[in-house]
């Protein structure tokens, strides 16, 4: 950290802002959490965290002058500025490219599959009818290659815990609690995220975030 | 390169694998290029495409042994394997945070949401109904960003081409194929677009990769 600045992580509650407390605990860092609870109707985030950015999207960090959004960019932000690259596997490294498909899956893929899912959902539009199979089935693909990469090795990179990790787990989790999903077919997912849930990192972290809520670990 | 072993680049026309065609380019890489062309009608990927990877999305390279999806992953790997880290700016370099932000958002938040409106339309809504309505404003919020970044700097990232002009530029223009939308609003990306759309890499890359689509440079 420079001098006494804290980074500033602004979290909007039961979101994937969860990612960026949950790094800083893997980290050790210190830093200073503001939340912000969704409109308890419309689940919407309030005014003043769409005010946060100009898109009033989540996460977002403030470091002294520097406003940051993007899940995927705060998290290469921290790690890159403030822990020497930890949890980000650089060419030399086991896990190299497992680990940049996974880091960039989840929201370049996983994430926008669920909210196609869960827009047809609010469209009132049956679960999969001609239209939207393909979405839907894209989700269904995106879960059987999570589930045999997990049958394959411990995290998402290989043997070792990493940021994409923490990308992915949101969508296997919190994420759940809008686009509800049976984890029953995906022991392997299952079994995944009841282990990486205990994380002692996490835990804390959840129960700074969303005090209120139980993370879905099932 | 190891040995005589060339990336094969698997690029379905019309489609973000452009991304990887002209990344190449940019980095004088040898590479294999395989076209798959789209169904002239429902415009989706041939069957042979879809067999590369699981999740039959585009782009999809191979490098040996190794198959690897997902345009983010990709332009990284191939940026830190065989170029150093070209076109990726670093902690220590003018831009890095800017590069970050924009390299995540592109598929993190622009393509997701140009997808939202696209099956919208496809499902036969209105442009914005009070459904969707959010996802239409999104959209229309990340143009007025762009816009505002490129009357700041002259590339996504700050005074130099990065990565993140080259995940940028597809949404902005070959993805108006599929989803219109009028520049005429934002004369920041439409200089933007022009120029950087005669670059002599993207040239090259676009007559390799789709020899008969006129690049949407307006």
């Amino acid at each position: 950290m420079k001098g006494t600045q804290l980074i500033k992580v602004h979290h909007l509650g039961i979101s994937q802002s969860e990612r960026i407390v949950w790094q800083c605990e893997e980290l050790n860092l210190d830093y200073q959490l503001l939340r912000y609870d969704r409109d308890p109707v419309s689940r919407r985030a309030p005014l003043e965290y769409k005010a946060l950015s100009r898109l009033g999207i989540a996460p977002v960090i403030e470091d002294g002058d520097l406003v940051l959004g993007e899940s995927g960019a705060i998290v290469e932000y921290i790690s890159r500025r403030y822990a020497n690259g930890r949890l980000i596997p650089g060419p030399g490294d086991a896990g190299f490219v497992d680990f940049l498909f996974w880091f960039h899956f989840a929201n370049g893929t996983l994430v926008p599959s669920i909210m196609m899912d869960l827009s047809a959902l609010r469209l009132g539009l049956p679960a999969k009818p001609a239209a939207t199979k393909a979405q839907g089935s894209r989700t269904d693909g995106a879960y059987d290659a999570i589930e045999q990469r997990l049958g394959a090795a411990a995290y998402m990179a290989g043997d070792e815990f990493t940021a994409a990790d923490i990308m992915m787990f949101f969508p296997l989790t919190t994420m759940r609690f809008f686009a509800p999903r049976d984890l029953t077919p995906y022991p392997n997912v299952r079994a995944y995220v009841r282990r990486v849930g205990e994380r002692p990192a996490y835990r804390r972290a959840m129960a700074k975030a969303d005090p209120d809520f139980a993370p879905l670990l099932s």
